[in-house]
């Protein structure tokens, strides 16, 4: 590329000539994100890159007006163009949803399981999984804990770890527990098979088939596919992209549907990230108290705070035993090792029975490897590491949405976590862009399987849970690039639409 | 022991002075079961043991009687008792099971999980839980085959495993499938966590809350937790102590019941350890083939046959895909591993959505490391260790059960794994003598958690997983005593309530 002119590598790209402008433009505003023109630096003239790069005055005028527009360049009276120094100004946020009100049977799972075949492929482009990349991960040294623990407990290790399983884990666990503001005992907690397993049997412990959930709109399509298989029905709850559920909708859906329980990710929600402030944890653990409704408190992107504190559990403020909290290294540590964990209050039992009849127990080895990795220190070491990258990477991924995604775009501003919410034009479907994406070899979760009323259909949730990369900026430019194909598409059915039929 | 004279060692243990001469019976048969005396050797004479041992002449006369009826010892005219060759003839094997014959709801879960409690503490004598003795398995070897494929593989052994799970895993394990006749597909896999969740999975997947389920009787509690914990009912099968489910029963149950699947153990059925022939598996098949019914196949202990080759599985006689068949790895080679796989046949797609509804992926390395561990032929070799060793020790176990449990003790003759059925006299609570066996720190399964109607009161499994041992010789002596102390209890209780009633 670096021996490439402009001119020919827009040439290459551009699909006509009239947009030819956005694509130099668009060349220039990535010389800017990759730091080769740095805030204050001066562009060339409009003659000289014209000349240079073989393009017409009027296109090098119209391409830095473009970028003037967009914020990240600023024309100087008597000198020329220079970079400007706040270059960034991001799309605004999504609002409030809007889900419908009755209570409905799922059926996302056919959908969902098309999607995941494609996202787990490791030949994409990661932004489908919301799952983090292996080289954020410390691997080789898990790897030898691993070896270490199996050759101090060579027996113990391959023993059968029944129901609630490993004890040093869940008391690493409970310390652990404390920074979330929850004072729990190891008796306390169930050791399971990733936080899915957990979620699922406190499910099936506090709800019968039949029976009405609550759940987040947008939400993460796993807890649908639980519902849907355990043969129970949704209630949607209206939730803000910062705060999460909306109280108020909550209460009024209480008193008006019989909800048995509700599942709910107070902390950086999946795919909204939205965080609910601790005080509102309080009020909703309370509200749901009055009602004796148990809260199942998925908790998987907690400890992922961009900030040095994480935020505190709904599970600090239960005072009934009315929250099952679910959680799992599966998002921060260990994806391969599927260990996780609940502190389901008081269907502690219930919950114990059912994970002993689901799978017997969890894996040994990988049980008592995490807790030694716990114990020395080394996983907070790593949280510290993969807060800090994960708050970078949340920037520059909004920053290439804001420069190439279609006018219109909306986009989330989670404080933890690494999945962005982004609400598209309405001429784009979603589920339409992650097959035209998927042809190009990057993966997208289209906003289909977050919801079963299909309300998210000009959404995508994107996850930057992989190191940061020049493909990746390419992948989002190339996004933009299929969604403005899409776009000219859509304006020409509406042309030929607004046609008058022949007679 | 060695130093103390027979009487005082009697003495400590006998409970009446009118069973002295038991005890002194019992003290020369564990002397012939060890191989002090060796057959052939000649006892003492009655007035030696009685003077060596300061007991009663008649006391000894009584006790070399005792020996005598038992087949132990044999007198020989003129010349005194000597041990006879042929020492051990086993008691009658248990006959047809005889369970109601109406759909049931099951409820046995409080019961199991508090057996279970104790089944797994390794302070105790491991007659409960039916596992391997981790002295047995091949573990070191297994670690240093985790850590070689850590290393060579350490970004894919920490990424998401999802389903169908490794396919390295799935080749390995279609190949082996071809010993018990079956000729699968990698494709046809779907690997899971153990074989528990596998039977789970296939069970959600063939049939919905409220549905009758055909089982054998007695059966696994495992298999009658999923049922109850699925809503579902049962309806149990008469079956053989060796040839498992009498099939003009099921058929005729088949004819007037709604049965939605079954869920059978053909191979070594635990606890009968019934074994189908193969004819009659292919039978077996085509009778629910004719009926569209689906067979949930366990096969756990499949590999585990006492005789060089394995018998077939029903699956190889599947030609409609109604066969879901369920294994794994936890009863022969890694019980803290928690690998299973089902081939679940036409029902494939449904039981792998629901495996990653149900947890996810199963942990990444334990499957990598088992493919490894399996393509580079350790486990044959190891099986053909185990399937020796639990041979032998099943027949130690018998000879001591014929030896130290009451007369009309009967006891299974399993050909493949390591549980025994044991039925006792009607006199024995099987709750009652687990309880008192818990106090002497010894393990056991009482029948009652094998049937949803409590049919099997006076009945117990027996594991012998571990490898035999003295401590285990004597643990089943102590059974013994104990029941003799039940039996002496029943007989007055019996006394008491025959006497007239004061007026």
């Amino acid at each position: 590329m670096a021996s490439q002119t402009l001119a020919s590598h827009v040439a290459n790209h551009a699909d006509s000539q009239d947009k030819l402008y956005k694509q130099v433009a668009l060349r220039i505003s990535e010389l800017i994100e990759h730091g080769t023109l740095r805030p204050g630096d001066r562009l060339p003239s409009v003659r000289q890159l014209s000349e240079q790069e073989s393009v017409s005055l009027s296109t090098v005028t119209q391409a830095y007006r473009r970028l003037e527009d967009q914020g990240l360049i600023e024309a100087r009276p008597q000198s020329g163009y220079y970079v400007r120094a706040r270059i960034w100004s991001a799309p605004p946020e999504p609002g409030l949803s809007h889900p419908g009100r009755s209570a409905t049977r799922v059926s996302v799972n056919e959908l969902v399981m098309e999607v995941l075949r494609h996202t787990h492929d490791p030949s994409l482009l990661a932004f489908g999984a919301a799952s983090p990349g292996p080289e954020l991960l410390p691997t080789d040294q898990l790897m030898r804990t691993m070896a270490s623990v199996g050759r101090r407990h060579s027996r113990e290790w391959n023993g059968c770890s029944i129901p609630p399983g490993n004890l040093y884990l869940r008391t690493q666990i409970a310390r652990r527990a404390l920074e979330s503001g929850c004072l729990l005992a190891p008796e306390e907690i169930v050791i399971t098979c990733g936080c899915q397993e957990a979620v699922n049997l406190c499910l099936r412990a506090v709800a019968k088939p039949g029976d009405t959930i609550a759940i987040e709109s947008p939400t993460y399509y796993g807890i649908l596919q639980i519902i849907e298989s355990l043969g129970m029905k949704v209630c949607e709850i209206p939730t803000f992209p910062r705060e999460g559920v909306c109280l108020d909708e909550l209460a009024s859906r209480l008193d008006r549907c019989r909800i048995k329980a509700c599942v709910f990710v107070p902390n950086f929600s999946n795919p909204l990230g939205s965080c609910m402030p601790d005080e509102k944890k309080e009020r909703l653990v309370n509200l749901l108290a009055e009602r004796q409704i148990p809260l199942i408190e998925d908790d998987l992107y907690g400890t992922l705070s961009h900030a040095p504190r994480r935020p505190k559990t709904a599970k600090a403020f239960d005072k009934q035993g009315l929250v099952l909290l679910c959680d799992s290294f599966s998002k921060t540590l260990a994806p391969g090792m599927r260990i996780g964990w609940t502190a389901p209050g008081r269907f502690k039992d219930k919950v114990e029975h059912l994970k002993f009849i689901a799978s017997i127990g969890t894996a040994t080895l990988p049980q008592m490897a995490i807790a030694e990795f716990l114990a020395s220190g080394g996983y907070d070491h790593h949280l510290r590491k993969l807060r800090r990258i994960y708050a970078e990477q949340m920037q520059l991924a909004t920053q290439a949405i804001t420069r190439y995604f279609p006018e219109g775009t909306k986009v989330t501003r989670p404080t933890g976590s690494y999945v962005l919410w982004v609400e598209l034009p309405p001429f784009i479907d979603s589920l339409d862009l992650f097959h035209r994406a998927l042809a190009e070899k990057i993966s997208l979760a289209p906003g289909h399987i977050f919801s079963p009323t299909q309300n998210y259909q000009n959404c995508i949730r994107l996850s930057c849970g992989h190191l940061w990369s020049e493909a990746m900026e390419k992948g989002l430019w190339r996004l933009g690039k299929i969604m403005g194909q899409m776009e000219r598409e859509s304006r020409g059915r509406a042309r030929v639409e607004s046609r008058p039929a022949a007679s």
